[in-house]
Formats: C-alpha cells, sequence, structure tokens
C-alpha cells in the first residue's frame, strides 16, 4: 500500500503514467446486478476529456474505457472491475528539455527526491492524467447511487482566478466548457482564458460540489466521519489547496446563533452545516467547496534548480492545461460520489437493522 | 472498523464517551525504545484541559492519563501502548433537559437517526471530550518526531470570531490561555469572550499550524498524499469545517507565475504550497490552517424538534465552551503530529534504501 | 498498525502485557441495539479463565471486565467498546531467573531481536494471558451472531497429546475443564495431565469448531475467502502451529468423487469442505480444526543461550499451563466467533439487496 | 474492498475472469529502483502456465505479461505496477452444459447464492486461472526478497494424491513437470496421474514450502503474526483445505521437551516451530506445508441441483487439471514470497531504528 488505493468498502486502485502505455484501475466492493457497460463510464470520461475546448490542454486523447473483468451479461457480478484507458498521444520528447529541471510548484522534486528516480515525462505519476482512473470509478458510483438511494453528484466552476461564478442553474453549467454555471459570464471567462494563455501564465480555481438526495446516517464518528472522508478524498486531487464543508471558512467569522441550522417537522432552515454533523449526514444537500492553486507548468521563465542541484531556469512549453480547475468538476464530482458510495455500504453492514425511531423529515 | 480507529502505521485507537467512565486509546506501531511515561502526554493534556481559564467550559477534569501497557522500564517495547483517561465530573443530569430534543448544529440528530439510540449526556462519543485520545496519541507522536528527525508540530490561534490575530512570535503563543501568537490583542479577546459569554452566544475560530524541520519525502502518490492524509484528520476534529494547506483558498486568485515556490540551491523562495508538492513533504514547513464552526450548545433560544419529530425550542444551559477554537490547537497540532509520523514509517518502510541521488537543499 | 488489530469491519483492538496493569480491548463496528452487560463477557471469560481446575496454570485471576464505553442503558450504542481486565496476580519476581535467557520454543528471543527491547515478566506481551481479549470481543461477536442470524459457535478438545478423543455430546464438553466431548476419557486425560505435571513436561492438543447455522454467503472471493480469515485468525492464537477447514489435510488423499459434496434440494449429502466453498459459506457447519504445540515454558532443563548470546541452559518454573490446548477452546470460539461477525457485516454491506435467485436448501 | 486485494505495505489488487478478456493487477508499495522487466515476471508466469505435460489441463495459453505502469528505464519507480495477462484460449462453450447447474465441491454453488448472478464460463472469478495474478506479483516479491536480503522462497509437491514424496533434492524438483523433490518416483507419478486422468477422476494433493535466509524479526505480535499472515494467504489459494508450519499438526503429539527448539550460540538445534517463534521469524527456515483438495470438475456423473434447486445429475468434461495441485507449487511460492515481502517493509517502518543488541546466531 503506496496511497494508490481509496476507500474501505467502495474501493478503487488506480495505475498508470501520463506517457506510459496505459491507465487502468480495480473498482471492489460495488455491489451485484448493478447494469454496467463501458459507455456508462465513457460519458463521464467524456465530461473530463482533454482538446474539448482551446482553453484546456490539446493533447489528443479518446480515453476510451475498456471494461476487463467483473460484468457479465451487462450486469455487475460483485467481483473486482477491471478497467484500461490506453494513451494514445505521448510525446515524451517534449519532455527532455525539462528532464534534468524542477518545475516551480510541480511534484518532480519531491518524486525525485523520495524515490531517487522519476518518470520525467509529463509528470509521470504525478500526472493529472490520472484522474481519468477516478472519472470512471466515479462513473459507477453514481449511477448507483443513483439508482439504489437516488443520489445526484453534480458540480461546478465557482470561481475562475478572481472572477467568481454565481449559481444561476444547472442546465447552465451544461452549456459551457467551464461547467460554469452561469452562461451570462462565459464570455467574460473565454476573454480571460484566452489572455492568460497569451501571457504564458496560469491561474487557479474554485469548484463547487453538491450531492442531493443523501440520506441521513451516512458517515462514522469521530475519525471516519463523512465529511473527513471527504476532505481527505478532494484534497487528494492534483492541485487541490483547500477544502470547506458547507459555511467552511465563513464558520470562523459566524455566531452559534447564526450556524447552527435550526430544525422543524418540515427539514432543516438553513444549511450551514453542508449536510454534515457529528460527521453523520443529515439528508441535507452534502456541500463542498474547493480550491484549486494555478498550473505548475507554465511558459514563463522561472528561477529552479537542476537535478544536480545547481541554479537554473525554467520555461515550460509542452501541452498544459492553464488552469487545471476548468476539467476539475467531473474528477471532484467522481471523488464525492466514490466517498458517499463508501459509506453508504459501511452504513449498511452496521446499521442494516436500524428501524426509524420516529417521524422525521426526509432523508 | 467504524470510524475509531486513525493511521496506517502510527495506527491510533479510541473509546469513551462524555459521561462514560473513561476515555481511553491504544497507539499501535510506535517504534521500540522510545523514551515514554505518563507526564510527557500529560503535558499535552494539560494544554488541552478544561477549566483553563474563564474563556472554556468549566467542566473540573485533571485528564489523569495512566498507560496500561506498551512502556517498560520507561522505554517503548514496540507493543500496543493502551492508556486511559477516567471521566471526574461526570453531571448526567445537566442533560435531562435536553435528552428529548436536538441541538442545532449538533451530532445529537443525526447519531439518533443514524443508530437509532444516542447516549444524550453531554454529546456522548460526539463530544469534543474525545479528543484527549487524540492529544494523547499525538504527544507520543510529538516526541519521537522530535527526537528521532528534529520535527517540531506547533500551533496558534490565528483567528477569534471576526478577530484576526497576526502572528508576532511562539513565545505570546505559550502565555495566554488562546493560544494567540501575539500578547497585546488578549485584552481584546478577553473582551470579546466575556461579552460573548454574557450574551450566551458562541463563536468560531481560525487555527494555523506550521510542523518545522519535516524531511523531503514523505508523503505518498495520488490517494496517499500527506496532504490529503492531512486535510482528512484535521476535518474529523469536531467543529472543523475547512482545511487550507499553504496558500489555501488564495491560490484561486494567484497566478502560476506568484504561486509556483522557486527555487535556489539554497531552498525555496517561497511556500505557497505549504511544504507540500504532489502529496510529498518539500524540506520546508508545512503550513495548515483549519476553520472551527461555533459551538452548537449556546443557551439563546432555538427552534428544534425533539425525538418524536414534533416542533420544540431549546435552550443549552450544561457547562460549553462557547468557542472549541480556544482550545484546539493542541487537538490540531497532534493530529498533525499523528499524521506525519505515519507518513515517517511508511516513507521509510518503502523507500529505506533511497540515497540521495545529488546535492539538494536542506530537508 | 503493528499487529494489534483485527477483523475489517468488526475489529478488535487489543493492549496488555502479562503483568502489566492491565489487559483491554477497543471492538469497533458492532451494530447498534444490541442488549450487552458485563456479564455476557464474564461467562465466556470465566471459561478461559486460569485456575479452574489443578491441569492448568494456578495463577489467581478473576478475569473481571469492566465495559467503559459503547454501552448506554444496556444496548450498544454503535460507538467503540472499550473494555478493561486488571491484573491481580502479578509475580514479576517469578522472572527474574529467566530475565536474562530465553526459553526454547518461545517468543522470548523474536521479542528481544525484533524489538531491542522486552518486557521478560511473563512473556509481555507474547503471554497467551492476551486472550482474554480474544475471548471478550468473541462473547459480543456470539451474542450479536446467535440473536441476528441464530448461529452457534463452539469447540471442543479432540486430542490431548497422543490421546484422540472422538466426539460423544456437546454436554459432555460443558461437563469437564478439559471441554473433552466425551466423559468417559475425562478420567484417562486427568491421569495423562497429572503424570505429565509430575515430570515437568507439556503437550499439544487439538481442537475443533464448529459454527451452526451460518447462512450460505458469506465470506469474499479470492484473498477474503471467509477461511482464509479463518487460518489466519486461529494462527495467530498463541501456539497454534495448523490450522484444517472441513477434512483439511485428509483431503490429500482423497479422490474427486469422494471428496465433492454432493446436492440435493434437502441439502448436502456430506460436508468435506468444512461449510465453505470458494471461500463463501455454503449453509453447512462451518467446521475447524487446530494444532496446538506444548507450552515452551517447562521445569525440564534445556540448552538455550543468554541476552548476550552465550550458552547456557534453562528450567522454568513460574506457573505455566502443561498443555495450553485445555483452555483454548473458547479462545478458538472466540477468534471464530469474530471472523464470522466481520463477514456477515461484510456481506450484507455489499449483497443487501441480493434477493434469492431460487428454492434452495436452507443456509 | 471485497476480497481483491492483499498485503498491507506490499498490496496486490486483482482482477479478471476465466473467460474473460484478462487477468491483471496492481502492485503497490514496492520500493523503488529495483530492476525489473516482463520477462522477470514471464519466467515464474511460465512455471505455472497450464499445458505443460499431459498431466494438466490442455488449456492453450502463453500468459504472456505485459507490464503498464511503475517501471521506467527498466527500474521501479515506487508507484503502482499495473499489470495485464490477455486470455487466449476462451471456449464459453464449453460451459453451456453446465451453466445451470452446480458443480459438487466448486464455488458455483456459494458464488450463485452469495451475488444472485454468476459467470459460469470455466467458473469465472472463482477459477484457479485467477492464480496467475499471484504468481506475477510473487515474481517481483522474489527477486526484490532475493536482492535486498538473499531470501530464496521455494517449494515442491511433497504428496500426489496418498503418494507421499520425501525430498531428495531442489535439482530434483526443477526437472519434472510436478516439481516433485524426488527424480525416482517421477515414473510412478506419471502412471498414476495417467490412470487418474482416464477413470475420469481427480486426486488431492501436498505441498511443502521452504523460505530461507529470513532475517531474525519479521512478523508482528498477537494479530499480525508473520504465520497468521501466511496462514491466511495460503488458505486464500483455491482448493488448499489445511496449512501448517513447523512441525503442525505433528505438534500434538509432541512433548515440549521434544518440540522447543533449542539453542546455541551456533543457532538453533532442530526447527519444530518452522522459523517463526511469537509470530516472529527466527532467522532459521520458514517451513510451510499445504493440503490442497482433489479438483471439483470431474468427468464422473455426480449428484446436484441446478439453478432453480431441482435435483439432477452433472458430468463436467472441459479442461480441467486432475490434480490442481501439480501446479500449484509455483502459486504457493507466490504467496510465501509477497507475504515475506510485506513484513520485510512492515518490520523495517517500526524497527529500522533497532540496533542489535548483543552477538547472536545469524539470522
Amino acid at each position: 500500500m503506496s496511497g494508490n488505493s481509496f476507500g474501505t468498502l467502495y474501493c478503487v486502485t488506480s495505475f498508470g503514467e501520463s506517457h506510459g502505455p496505459a491507465y487502468g484501475g480495480v473498482v471492489d466492493g460495488c455491489p451485484p446486478g448493478l447494469a454496467l457497460c463501458a459507455d456508462d463510464i465513457q460519458v463521464e470520461l467524456n465530461r473530463r476529456k482533454p482538446g474539448s475546448s482551446r482553453h484546456v490542454t490539446q493533447r489528443r486523447e479518446t480515453d476510451t474505457v475498456e471494461i476487463l473483468s467483473g460484468v457479465y451479461e451487462g450486469r455487475t457480478t460483485g467481483t473486482a472491475i477491471g478497467f484500461l484507458i490506453r494513451n494514445e498521444d505521448q510525446r515524451s520528447k517534449d519532455y527532455s528539455a525539462i528532464a534534468e529541471k524542477f518545475r516551480p510548484g510541480h511534484a518532480d522534486y519531491t518524486y525525485w527526491r523520495k524515490y531517487g528516480i522519476r518518470d520525467a515525462r509529463g509528470g509521470g505519476r504525478a500526472s493529472a492524467r490520472e484522474t481519468v482512473v477516478r472519472v470512471a470509478a466515479g462513473a459507477i458510483a453514481k449511477k448507483w447511487l443513483k439508482q439504489r438511494y437516488g443520489v445526484s453528484v453534480r458540480g461546478f466552476l465557482s470561481a475562475l482566478g478572481a472572477i467568481a461564478i454565481p449559481f444561476k442553474s444547472w442546465q447552465d453549467v451544461d452549456a459551457n466548457p467551464f461547467f460554469a454555471p452561469n452562461a451570462a459570464l462565459v464570455g467574460q471567462l473565454e476573454k480571460f482564458m484566452d489572455e492568460l494563455r497569451e501571457s504564458g501564465d496560469s491561474c487557479g480555481a474554485r469548484v463547487n460540489l453538491v450531492a442531493q438526495g443523501v440520506p441521513v446516517g451516512w458517515g462514522e464518528p469521530v475519525y471516519g466521519r463523512l465529511d473527513a472522508d471527504i476532505a481527505g478524498a478532494m484534497m487528494s486531487i492534483n492541485a487541490v489547496k483547500g477544502v470547506e464543508i458547507g459555511a467552511g471558512f465563513q464558520s470562523i467569522g459566524q455566531k452559534g446563533s447564526e450556524h447552527g441550522d435550526e430544525m422543524t417537522p418540515q427539514g432543516f432552515l438553513s444549511n450551514n452545516n453542508g449536510g454534515v454533523l457529528g460527521g453523520i449526514s443529515t439528508g441535507q444537500d452534502v456541500t463542498v467547496s474547493i480550491a484549486l492553486k494555478p498550473t505548475s507548468s507554465i511558459r514563463l521563465p522561472r528561477r529552479t534548480i537542476d537535478t544536480r542541484g545547481a541554479a537554473t531556469t525554467i520555461e515550460t512549453s509542452g501541452r498544459h492545461d492553464p488552469c487545471v480547475g476548468i476539467r476539475a468538476t467531473p474528477i471532484a464530482e467522481a471523488m464525492l460520489a466514490c466517498v458517499l458510495m463508501d459509506h453508504a455500504l459501511r452504513h449498511r453492514a452496521q446499521c442494516a437493522d436500524v428501524t426509524a425511531p420516529g417521524k422525521f423529515p426526509a432523508g
């Protein structure tokens, strides 16, 4: 175990490097009987796929998934689901110029120091291309959560650099390559990205997530909190530097009389807690917000050192997303779906026999 | 496994309820030969102890720890370290008034719905009093990290409600009951707390953490990132709603040319990444910031429902911290120390034979 | 994690040493709502207790268990169940004579070499006294399995040294201090033990286990097989050197036409597989047999080395079971119960929605 | 997590079905810098490969392995090693005759009942063909153990049905398709197998394993014992019904004065404990013996039920090993190697700083 598996009962194991032959993964613990085909996964991979607009990396990958096991006659069998996504557009030579240098803000340096060896081609294992595996695993989780519990997991880009993007509608999210929830702002975002790309620089972003329909009771006390697992899952996504649940950092300035969500027989009157109390879901929307840092591979020259420790400068050409946050929405959704599914299974393992002790708000 | 254990190789298991006979824990995986006595743990428990000032709960607990195993003739043996902290000041009847109601913003409701049963006395398992176990486990981790790797893990209160507390010195942190890093502000903080307590309300807080001396290379790729484990650990602390590493949410508005920490043969020129790149420590300070929500148990009346689902109101008297953030500093330090120790062990398991491939900045 | 926890969803963590202040444990994952009190555990501890006859160690321990958490108003709450068993009859000085020597066949040597330090008093952590924790955890598992699924887990002594003890009845098992299933042989066993004790030597034993009422479907494929987990659990018991499921080693000499258990609409016609096929329970009795080696602490002189590596001899007086197998029955039952409960929870996590695809034999 | 992963720090995840497109696996936790190529794995796969003699299944599989990640320029990088073995000789229609029936002694029935669905083609996930993944993972472990610690892991067939095969030499083992350690008996074994095949029946077998060069100190106390993990790993192999360490079941009839291995400054004088005391390696050979049941797929007619629960009979043609034990030697070696490597890493995580406390026998 060295960090390539994730989840307790819905467990995802991932492998692959940016310029190796393939990425792939194993999903273990999926309940049997779920209708599943490659298209169920492909549709989510396509949302994350590079080359979908001029604002993201121009690497050409179809990201075609092949299911290798765990599905028989169109249904999951309950055994391990292996899947493979071949790399198609490797250009290892793109990286010869930087193979001996470390990009500021990149994992180049830490992998080199930790392992004494690194695959310098496109970041190797550290590449954000690894997120194809997460999206594939998340696609299965999303389908199961929807069918079994009516849970939907969705996200949107809530800030691109300094531009805040207020939520207007889920329709808007699907109608532009930014996952921006407000069509009126898309022109501004495009202009911003064009100028950014032109300048050779990169920018950060914020992505918000909402899981609707989560029943009350998912999550475990103390260390196994639903929100703790969500926080870990989010922070494991490349470039993420911050995670909030519900009111998040705004909680600092709130009074208890403002923050604590009052209850009525019809349900909660607010959702500062983001659908989680004491680490256990309340039945409200689970709301999450994450901060993504700007891409570290930029064209602007920067001071760094080389693999012998000597001072040098670096300019990264290659094909990189000027804002990794743009494609982060389906990735973050996938991670949230995996955590929720894991806790759905964990909850029913222990509490399958609990009967509702009274009449309560839905959830 | 239902959420009461934490860590892969340095593993902490916790039990106990606020008004049960005792809290306790088991630390498994501590290397043998570490000099350890109850005082090493007690000193950290005392930092977290209730009743240390008028600004925190007046529950009287000595929080005296008894080591039950794993230490022989003053040294750890490498076997499980069991320890016990008896509760001394239970007042279960304090809770009879609210036993049939749910406090807004409290885990009362979710425990009840998840398990169909709950120990209503002082929050039962959901009580923040559980953090004694974390602090005890963290004390051992702190000692080992210091002795073996020269790592120090410290924290401070960086905001109390809306009052930001700029860092002045570590000496200041130790000199006041708020862990405030700026003695000049203590008068303002006390006044704020006195008014808050008077009003029957509560407030949030921010705590910052710094781990110094962490060598380069701790942390694992993909899902086992050091920062992912830190985020999960922090979000598992009662009342935490947000976690940042390094520049955190400020990364959103940064350009890549600003965020990416440049390197020279003497070291990094900035630390936006908070000492972690690609999930692996860089050798810089590991910096973390967390948001704590206001206490949910307040005297002000609030709308809620009872255990039959009927509408009612609730006013919580009892003995509660009006700001759980005030005592959160040693707790958050403990969690960070546990994560770091876990990764120190994980790193040397896999990479014990890696020899430095060149001459690099310290770390 | 250094070997002191056990189980995936029904997870037991153990601590304590033979001559330290106490043993204790934490059971995590128990479903809420189970009626539980100290007596439920005590009754099983009493079956394992030392001093129950002249044939076992004369150490005087009441093995009184105190439940510290996880139970409220007589029912489990779903949170961690902590419990404590104080040592009462430590006699550390008994061990001064052997503190600098290694007993042949004992863990003395390996602990010393692994950790560079050891608690020499009574074997320290290696003492079979640790099994109190297993028995306590198993008592809870037994109760839940019985109430929820009607599963019973029982065992008996099937051989004492070279004396085979054919099964006659469960009544006989309960009627003698050997857990021998055949009252007619008890006189012979007593005579054998008296002579053995007289001679200063020790002997091995075999214990058989039967779990009745296990439903079909518990266990997971490939590495998570029910029988694999049983084998690991059994071999983790002090002194166990062999484990068989069903026909066990007799399978070697069987033909497929003899071994493979035929089926009819009324059920299986034999049980060579011991209730497990492909790692998954069949609905038949789960049958297990284990071999226990003779106690390593004997009065007869033996060649060994001391802690400086020099040749010496050793004679162990102290208070030891001349046959650890005699008290092993409740211990092995406990481990089997824990594994079954773990798999019961794991099974319903993944397969809660599977509906019987046809009409099949019970189980 | 549903049973398809194995190991704590050297962690193997497996997927694939007998008649699906491919088997594959992910090895996580391998130290960086190990020279590794497909041939290192292929040589072990070839030892296990079907069709190597007339005595095993005639399915034609080259079992060609493709490494997909984790290796760069011929060395492991420390990241996840993904690998793939395509199935080439699927004949799903072979199974149409038995798709609606359950083979006595086969996992057919339990998978069907557990999951409510099964891939009937060749046993699906229950097929012993899954062991290609184990052998591949074991090949990496063997290479690392040899290079880093000088450990060798070898096995041999010690009984074929009722025929015991006394050990003569390791040269003999490599010189016949049975892995029999005694060339003089090969003629007898061939005659036995020819008659068995002719009869349409199958037989059991025993395989012995020896790990040489294991240093003292590997293994953890209590539940994480080296022998407990070995027992679990062995029992997880298809058809295994019994596991012994050292003297195993013979320990029952031994006296303590006979069983306990005496020590001298030159080392142990015997090895009844099989190289493990208290769950920790002694530095002696680790010796293991396993019992494999006869193949359940036989041509002889047997009583069974069908998927509607009705009585019927079954005769299994297809291509099956009449004795799965013949090809089990490399599989069992692989599992032992994986367990040893896992414990090597676990040991150095916790005990890297332990210095030898004196002068002791090698190991």
